[in-house]
């Protein structure tokens, strides 16, 4: 109602404006909504009048949706409301890929921003803000073995700050190749999961770590990126990350935050490159992590993995939790590591889920496997 | 190098393709660079080869910049440099707003996301990260004034967690409206600015926290804003979030964190709508706050404020610094309270700044009075 009082005013003040200025400035006091849920269907919308071609790309369709504009210039399509999920999407607008200016929802991916549709339902219900709610902090660490200050997420769950005596479990949560220490407390919505599972008495309080897997990369988005030069293709340098996390980053960690330091309260899971990090720091340092998860991820068995994994048997552990989609295009790799598994008696569960490589499945996995740890 | 071996593999599979389909792909494979400093200008690009118009919008220039477009269809434009500065600026594409695809560095202000320019040099030095950093965390705590769950973000200077038993004294810094608890650690660059007054000795080292100001929201960016049926244009309401602030946000803190407990080490600052919070915070609770920062704010005199004026210099405090741009359109309240403060006799500083209401000042006042508190 004030908005149309002071545009009836601006009007009154504009004597000599013509109609179709009055018609822009109308169109642009009308408020866009965009995306618009209704019943079992959706509806995206976009002020364009000078464009030419508007489409919708999102991550849930393969194709690109074309676009309708109305008279009053706002480019429209309804779709079909998919499952209960997030997703994202964007438009492109003579070619140019462009974010809805209504929908402040956004998830960065690397350097890609995307909005995001949050569609609720049974599926999607712990994604979604819970009642009680740990803290997330970004903290740093040195890594003498990468020569740099890094920064590490950590989420401690609701409680922390008032029980000062109180020790919690560890799971250390690893991106995939393009992410950073921000994409599981974005676009998997880490912190949101674990409150709903912890207040729903299904996952016990865990403190969750999510470093930054990019070795030469102090943090996302930063101005400065440093120890560059550092080759990471020289053998001197394999599995410098992995050693960061195993010898310096879980130290910080059990030092700086209240952390129950032994193995069976130490959890490690990770996604793509992270589910690779997970199984490396699985089989190189076999007596740290009881728990172990990697998803979108696997190997086919080479002899040095093959020890390594009957160390890792011989040693002992309480969970080995494999997931997989069963359209993800490394879902082979899955299964070999799956068989080698089974072939060397290392007991485990593989979890294969519909759908491919994307966040979708993440957000599952963790959701089912949360539950299962430190029990 | 491996880039082009995919870019020529994958050639070589399709040998039907056009030659325009061929000029497409080796535009798609060329990396645009953007912005680009060099020398004392800025280079802005953007790949478009189907649009009709394209612009640039920047904050420190008023008109729009054309761009014009190139042979490979780079739309591009080069500017004088602006000084040291961090500035904002995005495309306009055929009507339709559009950030820079190649460039990573966004902030959000509201529901508004815009590219970030950094211009090195001595003002802006401070806004770039130090080489010792402080943990910026995200904590909720419970408001039975306001009846929801709300996120503050708080800093903890470098070195917070390895002392464990040192204690500090904390800012309140506060937003302007239309922000968020995140506004002070993106735009606001809070964390940075600390790191380095702190880093370079010029600061005490300090815990800042950054509250959410808007009494109805639980947090920035999340799904469900609880409360709303809350009239906050109901005077049993007024003053709710200051109220909140004062009495419950503060002992939050000190009890959470390792906080001096004393009016001495205890400072408050805010911008703009943030600027009246710290006004009123000082005025209602003079005993709470020895250090008190308004920024682009101020008011005429009224009786109820001479006489909380009066009682507030009859309480004590250590610095009264209030700061404003001479193009602020607030400034004639600034100076209404400037000569306000000068009439009842209350030492203060007047810090008047170039340019108007915008975060290069808000950053600027950090800068300049963080050095002066708890001293």
């Amino acid at each position: 109602m004030r908005r149309l009082m002071t545009a009836i005013a601006v009007l009154c003040l504009c004597a000599s404006v013509s109609g179709q200025e009055l018609a822009n400035f109308a169109r642009q006091q009308q408020k866009v909504v965009s995306p618009e849920i209704q019943g079992d269907s959706v509806t995206f919308r976009i002020n364009a009048n000078y464009a030419t071609v508007v489409t919708l790309s999102t991550n849930w369709l393969k194709e690109r949706q074309p676009m309708s504009k109305g008279m009053d210039g706002i480019w429209t399509v309804t779709l079909p409301l998919p499952e209960p999920e997030i997703y994202t999407y964007n438009f492109t607008v003579d070619g140019v890929n462009v974010n809805d200016p209504v929908n402040y929802m956004v998830q960065r991916d690397g350097t890609r921003y995307l909005n995001m549709l949050f569609v609720p339902g049974e599926r999607s219900a712990n994604y979604f803000e819970a009642e009680h709610r740990g803290t997330v902090q970004y903290v740093w660490y040195d890594s003498a073995i990468l020569g740099i200050n890094r920064r590490v997420a950590v989420y401690t769950p609701y409680g922390y700050e008032s029980s000062k005596s109180k020790k919690y479990p560890v799971l250390y949560l690893l991106h995939g190749a393009g992410g950073d220490e921000e994409a599981w407390s974005s676009m998997g919505r880490a912190a949101q999961i674990l409150d709903n599972l912890i207040e729903q008495g299904k996952a016990t309080p865990m403190i969750v770590v999510m470093p930054n897997g990019n070795p030469n990369q102090q943090a996302a988005c930063t101005m400065g990126i440093a120890n560059t030069e550092m080759n990471y293709r020289d053998p001197a340098f394999a599995n410098a990350y992995v050693r960061s996390l195993c010898t310096e980053i879980v130290p910080f960690i059990e030092k700086h935050f209240r952390a129950i330091s032994k193995p069976a309260s130490r959890a490690i899971a990770g996604l793509s490159m992270g589910g690779g990090h997970t199984m490396q720091a699985s089989q190189l340092f076999p007596s740290l992590f009881d728990y172990i998860c990697p998803l979108s991820m696997g190997a086919a068995p080479t002899d040095e993995s093959i020890a390594q994994l009957q160390a890792l048997k011989a040693d002992g552990y309480k969970l080995y939790f494999l997931a997989c989609g069963n359209t993800d295009f490394l879902f082979d790799r899955a299964k070999q590591l799956d068989e080698t598994l089974t072939t060397l008696g290392l007991e485990h569960t593989f979890y294969v889920s519909e759908y491919g490589h994307e966040w979708r499945n993440w957000r599952l996995y963790l959701n089912t496997f949360a539950p299962l740890l430190f029990k």
